[in-house]
C-alpha cells in the first residue's frame, strides 16, 4: 500500500425519492471510510433527461456535464444503488446511458465499488451483476469482495434515516479499506496513460 | 390453434430518437405478422418522468396510465428495443419501473415477445436477457424461441426506415407466427383468474 | 384449474455429497406437495460422464438415458439446486448439456419450476437466474413466482436431514400450488403439438 | 508499460472433443501473441471427476492439482471456451469448481481473458457473461476490452484445424497485446499481498 496516499472517492446513486435507504447509506459514508479514503458526495441522477440522441445532439445537458468532471475528478467511484424490478433502476441506467457518451468516456478504467440496499431478502444483489455487466462495456474495473448488499434495509436505517446497525457500518468499511487496497494497485488508466 | 381466433398484440419500445432502428422494426410489424396477429403500435417511453415515489404519490402521469390501458388490452406484448451499454436502455427500464407500480399490475401473466436491433454483431442479445429477469419480477411469460436479434441493423434497414433485408422480414414472421401459438396455448391469467 | 387432475412432478438435483441440503429439500418435497400434485423423485447427475460429442457418437450413456424417460413421463419438473461460485453446478450443468442433447429435446415445452438452498445470504439465486438463461435455449417454460431461495439452509435443516423450518415448508408448498395451476394453464406442448 | 518484461500467459478451455474449434483457438494462440506475451498450453478439464465434496475429502484428484499448479505458475490465464445451452459448458463449469476449493485459490487476484468460439451467431457470448459472474466469486480480475467472440467458426477454422480467418488473427493479437498492457498495470495480488 502507498504510505501517506489518500484516495478522492465519489459516491453517486441513491434514488430519487426523500427518505431513500440508499441515500442514507451514502451520507454514511464519510464517517465509514477508512483514514485514506475521502468520501465525495457526488451530484444526482435525478435531473438528467431521458436519453435521447437528437438532444445529445444539441450539446450535453448541464447535470450530465457536472457528473462527467465529478466522475473525472474521482480516484474511485462507489455507486450505492436500489433494485427495481430485479435490476438497476431506470434513473440509474439512463445517467450511465448518457454518461457514456461524453467524448472523453470518463469512466474508462475507473476502479469502481457497488453497494446496494433493499428491503428485501436479497439486498438489491440482482441490481449489482446487472450493474457489473453494464459496466464491462465502460471498460470499468469493478471491485470484487466483498460485496456489499444491504439486505432487509428498513430493519438496519432509523427514521432519521442513519444506518445504525453496527455490522453493516463495519461491513461497509471493510469494503471501502479493500476498495482502498485495490486503486492503488490498479491505479488509474488515463494517468498511466 | 384456436381457430379463427385473432391476437390483439402490442408493439413498444424502439428508441427515443428520430429515425430509430428499432422504431422502424415496430413500424414494419403490421405488414410481417401473420394473419391471426393484429399489431396495436403503442405509446412511447419518452414521455415518462423519471421514476420517484414521492412523485407516483401524486398519482400517476397521464402517459403511465395510458401504457397501462394499452397493455391492459392487449392479448400479447412484443417489446422491441436497442441495447445501450451491455443492457436495456435507461427510459426503458424507468418504463417499466413505472408500469410495474399501477396497482393492477398490467403485465402480470401477460405473455410478452421479445425483439432488439442494434449496429453491432450481437443485434442486442445481451439488452434481451436483461429484460428477461426484469419480466420474471412482472411474473411476464416471455415467449422463449425463436429469438430476434437484428444485427448490423444499419445494413438491413435503408434511409426511408423500411426494414428490406427479407431474411429478416420471415425471420421476424416466423417469431410472431409461434407466439400466436403462444398466447393460444397459455392464454391470459388475468381473464382464467 | 381442472377439477380432479393430479400433476407428476420429477423432482431433480440436489449435490453428489451425502447429507446434501438439496437432496434433503427433494426428500422433503412429497410431504410438502398439495394433493393435486404427485412428486417423483429423479435419478441422480451423479452417473453422467463430463459431456464430450465424442463420446456422444457412441451412444447415449445409460444414466442420460433414464433421466431423459424420467422427464418425457413427467406433466413438469423441479429442480433443486446448490450454487457454486455464484452459478449452477458443474455436474448439473453438465446434465442439462448432455440432456440437451438427446433427440427429441424431453425438456422442450416442459413446465418447470426451480427450488435453491444455499448456506450464504442469497440462498442460491444467482445459480437460478442463470439455470433461467440456460432453459430458454431449452425453450422450458419456467414458472415464475414466488421463487424459492432457501438462505442459511444450515439453520432450517436438522442433522437428520429433515428440514425442519415451518416457513419454508410453507413457501415451498405456496409454490408448488401455484405451479400446479401453471401446469394446468400452460400444459404441454408435446401433448398439444 | 514494463520495459522487457515477458508475460507468462496460460490458454486453458477447449471442448472435450477432438477437433474442436475453441482447441483450435487455443492451439493458435502462440503464434498470435505478442512478442511480450508467452503463451503456455495448459492441461485439460476432461480429466476431473465430477465435484463431490466427499470427494474432496478423500484429497485433490492430481488433475486438478496439476491444474492449480499451472494456474499458479502464470502471470495470467486466457479462458477459451464455446457456449453449451447459452452459458458455459458444464465440464468448465466443473473444473472451476474443483479449484475453487484448492486451499490457496489460484485463481485468487489473478488477471484473466476471456475468448469464445462458436458456430452461431453470437459466438459464446452468452457463455462468457457467465463466466464473468462466476469469476467475480473467485476474485479474479478479468479484462474488459476488446471482447473475442468468434462467430460462424465453421467459416474461420478449416480442416486442418487452422485459424485461418485474419481478422480474427488480429483481432485475438491485438486483446492479448491489451492483456499485457492490463496485467502490466494491475501486477499480480498474490505477489503484492
Amino acid at each position: 500500500m502507498s504510505e501517506g496516499k489518500t484516495f478522492r472517492v465519489l459516491a453517486i446513486g441513491g434514488s430519487l425519492r426523500k427518505g431513500s435507504y440508499n441515500r442514507c447509506v451514502i451520507n454514511a459514508l464519510p464517517e465509514l471510510a477508512p483514514a485514506n479514503v475521502e468520501i465525495v458526495i457526488g451530484p444526482s441522477f435525478g435531473d438528467f433527461p431521458l436519453y435521447d440522441s437528437d438532444l445529445q445532439a444539441e450539446g450535453f445537458p448541464a447535470p450530465v456535464r457536472a457528473m462527467g468532471d465529478a466522475i473525472r475528478a474521482a480516484d474511485g467511484v462507489v455507486i450505492v444503488t436500489p433494485e427495481y424490478n430485479y435490476s438497476v433502476p431506470g434513473y440509474l441506467k439512463n445517467g450511465l446511458d448518457w454518461i457514456s457518451r461524453l467524448p472523453d468516456t470518463p469512466f474508462f478504467g475507473k476502479p469502481v465499488a457497488l453497494q446496494s440496499a433493499a428491503m428485501s431478502m436479497l439486498g438489491g444483489a440482482r441490481a449489482q451483476y446487472h450493474l457489473r455487466q453494464i459496466l464491462v462495456f465502460l471498460d470499468v474495473l469493478v471491485f470484487n469482495k466483498p460485496e456489499v448488499f444491504i439486505t432487509f434495509a428498513q430493519n438496519k436505517i432509523d427514521a432519521e434515516g442513519r444506518l445504525h446497525d453496527q455490522q453493516t457500518r463495519d461491513f461497509i468499511t471493510q469494503q471501502l479499506t479493500g476498495f482502498a487496497a485495490f486503486m492503488d494497485r490498479v491505479g488509474d488508466t488515463k494517468k498511466g496513460a
